[in-house]
């Protein structure tokens, strides 16, 4: 069941810290993390003892049966000039708004609007809130990755020299779709021979032949919660160094799997994966951070990564998917979306991660 | 054959007007139209005599393969400390951003990398021109519009009772991507009886019934440019109402096209189908704008609608597409993409527009 009441007080919580009066959120994702409402158009004004939720005409009927804890309203023009005249910012001096996500051009507006109003952009505000799931965010994500586990699976016999990375691409997103994602999380990537060796590759017309090794990245969203897999495969038997390649990184995700856990930072999860790829020579082609959060949006906070010492809520959905890219030649990438706990993780990723040669 | 050459030439023209120095573009798609790179990460500066693409190492590559007319820079690090310390904003006072897009915590830490550079933001910088497209741009609209018109005709035969809303949408993205899409433009639309009355709807897991009037919404993406095209079909005999505003919206639809030329707002094309919608006694049910620009987004500028004042540069791309929703009873759209000429337009979209009864 979802329970989204007690997301308001974190906000008001968190308004009360900063001695705010109001707050307006207007990142549509932390907008359906905190009210539920999934359309594309909508401010949440939040206040210590209301929460008002506008949208435009358009989702009038959805937002009504969507929105959970504030009051819904469907001015038929600009939702700003609305706020103003409806006075739900009326009598606030003090106002925080998503620095990460309002644009200049917004807040310039805003601030015309409002003009007795300080607007104060917060950074990073309620992303550890957002990271740390609930049990029913769980279920969802893990519904998502068995269908991807699935669609895996269903996947294999399909790849077989001849088939165009498009082809394999567009059957992805058909058996997603087929099994109950209402959306991919994001485009596939299928990038075989040496197309494996660029990490954010799009499908190609190009063929598989005998030898390639493939990546194959794939995510699928049930009720609007994400799953992200990589798997590396070989079509024929594979070149010496692809198969010591692809057993480093399987080392290096399992001594991050081995460190990770609640109260940890993305950096240590990260080292540990990047100190087993630079002890076999090849630290240099591993170009990203080891993994990311999971939820509403593919791509969430924490990040695991050399740059930024995030500390890992409990509950968490996050990626480990190391990586090594040898330009030209090719690429090897495992990931597993997993659960963050108190001492460890759950993996709710289940294929296979030996080396299939198909 | 694309020529991005003179891109570089319009920028820097509006950066001696705006009196400045250098420009730092971070809206992917506008460095997309300016210099062809199609990855997620990068800033483009443009000086009055050089310009730098700078990305970080998962686009190595492809910046390389892509980028034309900048120098492209990979450093391994944060994109923006790489812009200081190669002393690509060197010199510089007074630079323009995108303020549009820029977020309010990007502008801060912008601020305190380059102190002694005042950031100029810029509203709707550049929309006009990225507005107008060239004729290498048209011929992948078109394209991408012709096979969403065949995959519309390939549908036609799946449209039967008892087949749901999902496996439709679902079909709709196989063929897409089947016929050469290298993505959706957008999660297709299939709304059956009374869900046809929410524009936006998601497909859901329910069947098609007789009676059911169906909005069918959808566009792909061809070599990076979208197409974007509703029908409204009837599956068996609908009712007389159905009929009835079917022919409002299409004669709705006509006016508009009977009017929209290059010079003209788009509020005066928006109030030609308006008109016919009111004057049938259906304008309070016409709860969006008439249409909007079409290109490397699926929805840009500009905006077809009463709100704005828009006016419409010759070659660019947009929807033409009016509709009528009666809450909980059904709705009907119709949508064209059409490229606005001198004096009139060219419609891209072939699929008839008759009421098809299946």
């Amino acid at each position: 069941m979802e329970v989204r009441g007690a997301r308001l007080g974190v906000i008001r919580q968190r308004l009360a810290e900063a001695g705010a009066d109001a707050a307006v959120l207007s990142f549509l994702p932390d907008v359906r993390w905190a009210v539920g409402f999934s359309g594309s158009n909508g401010l949440l004004v939040v206040r210590p003892d209301a929460a008002h939720f506008v949208t435009d005409g358009r989702y009038d009927t959805q937002a009504r049966q969507e929105v959970e804890s504030a009051e819904v309203h469907v001015p038929g023009y600009d939702l700003a000039k609305y706020v103003r005249e409806a006075g739900l910012l009326g009598g606030a001096a003090r106002v925080l708004v998503q620095g990460d996500h309002v644009t200049l051009s917004t807040l310039e507006y805003w601030a015309d609007l409002f003009e007795s109003v300080a607007f104060v952009p917060v950074k990073e505000w309620l992303v550890d809130a957002v990271a740390a799931k609930e049990a029913w965010e769980v279920e969802r994500i893990r519904r998502a990755q068995s269908i991807t586990d699935e669609v895996f699976t269903a996947l294999l016999p399909l790849v077989t020299p001849g088939v165009r990375e498009q082809e394999l691409a567009a059957e992805i997103v058909y058996q997603h779709l087929q099994r109950g994602c209402e959306r991919m999380a994001f485009e596939p990537i299928v990038a075989a021979g040496p197309r494996s060796s660029l990490p954010h590759a799009h499908p190609t017309g190009e063929a598989f032949r005998s030898g390639d090794v493939i990546v194959i990245d794939m995510g699928g969203v049930v009720d609007g919660y994400a799953s992200d897999m990589t798997r590396t495969l070989a079509l024929g038997e594979p070149e010496a160094e692809a198969k010591r390649v692809y057993q480093v990184v399987l080392d290096a995700q399992h001594a991050a799997l081995d460190v990770v856990a609640a109260g940890r930072t993305g950096k240590e999860v990260d080292a540990a994966a990047r100190t087993v790829i630079h002890a076999a020579g090849y630290g240099e082609f591993f170009s990203h951070g080891l993994g990311h959060g999971v939820g509403i949006q593919t791509h969430e906070w924490p990040r695991l990564s050399y740059h930024v010492e995030h500390v890992l809520p409990e509950n968490a959905a996050v990626t480990i998917e190391p990586g090594v890219y040898l330009p030209e030649r090719f690429g090897v990438r495992i990931e597993d979306l997993i659960i963050v706990q108190a001492g460890g993780h759950e993996n709710l990723t289940a294929s296979s991660k030996a080396l299939l040669v198909l």
